[in-house]
């Protein structure tokens, strides 16, 4: 089973992709980001981080597709520009037939570090513990990815231990 | 040369066209909207949307589309849905080769109103004078809609007598 975690962004979009192996363990699949020019327009933005985002569902194919509902921002303007960058993810996502699962950043630190509180490093250091990855994630918008990928992936192992 | 105004939001997204006819002067060309079920998923509202805009894109062949640049709202949560919406407005205009614009609401109001702090009920108004239609315009989006249109034909007509 393969689940893609994103952290859409009208500058950065993170995406991160686990495969669970045969032990039911989450391996690294993919990491990356769609940077955007500031210079483009926010719609010739939004085209190309829904068309990139098309392009790795596509290839990738994951089985399942999960994000951060952030309800919060310093102000008005940014949360409807970061509305902007989410609503092109979400149709990207139902567009190749995935049926996106939001989590709250609370949700996803939980799931992740233990803490609902938890820091942006304690979120890349526990990513990195739990997929065996030496080296740093970059973007920090990679890691935010992977992180919202392993909670999902945290919420379905609940889901079938309970089912048992 | 037609001109598309689009009010996009999750439940109601306004959607007014109109025809700048051989003396230079608007008429009416269409109005309407995008209602989506309450009970939908907001991924697949905002699939709905962009689909149904697309398809009156498709059918309708504007020159150019416009639509009002929000930066305002109660609170950050409805800040952020909205600009799912804009996001996926801005998606479909730009995806069928146009170029969105944007204009401020009191950009709006003053076009065509002559007032920048212009009430809802007097946008409707002079929306009907300056088309000439007896009716009530309904939903109040499409209204909206249809003044973001003719802003932007007044806008376009001001340059036409500035190159002059």
């Amino acid at each position: 089973m393969r689940i893609m975690g994103i952290d859409p962004g009208t500058n950065i979009t993170g995406v991160g992709i686990i495969e669970v192996d045969a032990r039911g363990e989450p391996d690294l699949c993919h990491y990356g980001c769609i940077r955007t020019s500031r210079s483009a327009k926010r719609p010739v933005r939004l085209q190309q981080i829904y068309r990139e985002l098309a392009d790795i569902i596509g290839r990738f194919q994951p089985d399942a597709i999960a994000l951060e509902d952030i309800f919060y921002s310093d102000n008005i303007k940014t949360a409807i520009v970061m509305g902007e960058a989410r609503g092109v993810t979400l149709l990207a996502a139902v567009n190749t037939g995935v049926e996106p699962a939001e989590y709250s950043p609370r949700e996803v630190k939980l799931a992740v570090v233990g803490r609902g509180n938890a820091s942006k490093d304690q979120v890349q250091f526990m990513v990195r513990q739990i997929l065996g990855l030496r080296e740093e994630i970059k973007p920090a918008d990679a890691a935010d990815a992977l992180a919202v990928a392993l909670c999902h992936f945290n919420r379905i192992r609940q889901e079938i231990r309970r089912s048992k």
